[in-house]
């Protein structure tokens, strides 16, 4: 099987649109004037070549990948992305905010509030506050 | 509800147990002579408060942590901790071989290379090598 | 001795209200909304837990927390707290100056820049500005 | 040979102002009511000691530094400065994409696209958009 | 213009063996029973597609990624490949401790002194110990 | 006051040797085949322009230092240095190890436990184990 450069472009296209609606393509574009081959190697390989790969589900890719994000730290947009992909694979709200709670134990309170604080806003302009949490009490 | 400290460490080692088996033991132990405080904080917090929530699954629980791991660097040791800990609940060695390769995505070569190199070390621990992986061929 | 979840968060919302004044309150409860378990174990075990212990005065956790907020990156929110929390306790502008100073030779000028980049912020809402370093001639 | 505290900053400086232009002088002048010592360590320090050794001319010196900031993460405003620098002394914009590029390798899409976003604002300002990249097609 | 799978890590394969000589087909090699899908996108991605790129010369490419790997920190398996990469590319040893030198500015001492330390290991191997240094004097 | 180039190197190992006893002149010395300027800057500069600086005590510096390693990660050859030169400096072990272990807040526990990994070998060859902990109880 052989592949052309457009069409392992538009294949992760097709898997970056699936994730992310119309602002994956238009995150592309945005590097059009700048750095076009970055935006065809997120494409093309990162969501074509890895993300796509069935060896592992779109929920859990999400949920290792909300985990990266946390731990390095100052990718503040890269997790507003990925939080809003997570819902759309289907993490809830309260899953993905466990899954910042437990990043406290592992990265500290500082890459845990930062990454919640990212996630509030999501949630906020998808209408998902309050995120419930009923183990709260006792 | 109320509890006292003893009951906190009793009820996080038993997580811990749960988890990674006699080892995990043995690493509070390890702790006794120079910080037994950190040793209760890491069973009576990190397992007994957070862990043992049963707001996320201890499968989701191990992928989001090791993508925090493979992200900071530096973590080989709780890393080898934490695929044998994956293992334990339910990630089977190609779940955690691609988690591992996506991190390439969002951490890079280095670290995704670093991050497999110590699960290659528990799988061989494990007799779980070769790992398969079907999609290798076109 | 036994304290139930409610005696915990109580503890550490003291300790939390003595280092940073109603600002601490606010800034737990901007959690409730998303994730109010993180606010509370930012009360409970972080301050109440972990600050509060007698084994290192609060000057001497400032210190050690700017040299690991500054060393982290991206950390600049907490930084503001903690320079805020820092004077609170007892360090002067200039001794918090010098630390960060040092953080020029074990993290880099960057890291050291932003950080005092932050202070100076905290400090000009103080009317802590300039800060004098007697030092800087000959 | 000896040298005064003054005389290395005063070297420092000429260098700074070589590489950045007025731009290097406003910002050691804005630590001045912070930090004086933090400014008259970057000058005399960071650009009279080190940066002006022959040993590797400037257009390498940017390029090992644009690598450094893109990896360690959350240092925006130096990434500028240093684009900016790296225009300076040589570079062209699309070498310095292509190396912004190349960081997606070893530190992760993330941290390609935070600085390839950075490069994206210091071309714009200086009218070099749209960067060329006369590969792009087959 | 399309290309198979197995043409493009042929492809990377090549330039991989260019700059690394046989350790590069070792190191993929290592891989094959633990993760082949990360030792293929080694080859044919990182150094098929990417490396390969004639926007910038592989002296250039090295040098961008040594400030990386040192930045990064816990990469010196890495850092000790991309070493030696850089000396069979035409780095001096005494420029590759130059950019290393001037990682302490960016990056702190410590990594500056931990990738020095790889840098002389690779250097002792290929018997290039002592690195002059002729503005060591004044 | 003018200084020459071997004045502020004597300056910076009479600091370093303060701190560091002889262990700091052998650091000093196994750089010289590989980086001489390096060595020449920590002690020059690291120890004779920062470190001596009035401003902050010896044993702050070192607690800030402490903060710093362990957050940056894979400083541990650096982290063994600054233990050890933090108890030369008056840090008790027990000051030593709280520290490490509210590094577990602000940078998670496998940063927490790797330094107090160090620590606790540390303590060992100066036959400083166990360490005391009198709150471990209730």
């Amino acid at each position: 099987m052989t592949t052309s450069r457009e069409e392992r472009f538009a294949r992760g296209m097709a898997v970056l649109t699936a994730v992310n609606g119309e602002n994956g393509a238009k995150f592309i574009d945005s590097l059009a004037d700048v750095s076009p081959e970055l935006g065809h190697q997120v494409a093309a390989w990162a969501y074509g070549d890895i993300y796509a790969r069935p060896q592992l589900p779109p929920r859990d890719r999400q949920l290792v990948t909300l985990g990266m994000l946390t731990a390095l730290g100052g990718c503040e947009p890269q997790l507003e992305v990925h939080v809003d992909a997570a819902l759309n694979v289907g993490l809830t709200p309260r899953e993905i905010v466990e899954a910042l709670l437990q990043s406290a134990v592992y990265c500290g309170m500082p890459r845990a509030l930062n990454a919640t604080s990212v996630a509030r806003k999501v949630f906020a302009a998808r209408g998902l506050l309050p995120v419930r949490d009923e183990t709260q009490g006792d």
